[in-house]
């Protein structure tokens, strides 16, 4: 079970430009965009605790989405 | 303006082990997901569009994941 909702997700790949977009790859999507979130949040943790915060902040995620671009 | 909604993110944010987020960093991660949909989908509409193909299945989504995490 995903539990980001499908429309969104399935607005921005049509708006991306995909002519057509089958539920199940909408699903594997979502699949993914939730293990981003696990992976990013426990970086942004231990970027917060570096700075001695218990709360994760707009920088904290900033900091790891620049460093994940290279 | 962010597209996808605020509370499943959070709460997946939550799940993975953060004690406190702002809501900011909810939409830090919300607007970095909307990148990683769009890029995705670009690469996923490649894969179709190479197996001749115009609609984007799972495999598509599924293909482009496996190849970005090496």
């Amino acid at each position: 079970m995903v539990e980001l909702p499908r429309a969104p997700v399935y607005r921005i790949m049509k708006r991306a430009g995909a002519e057509r977009v089958s539920e199940e790859a909408v699903d594997a999507m979502i699949e993914y965009l939730e293990e981003v979130i696990e992976d990013l949040t426990l970086k942004a943790i231990k970027a917060a605790e570096k700075a001695g915060r218990k709360t994760v902040r707009r920088d904290d995620v900033e900091f790891i989405v620049d460093i994940l671009k290279g």
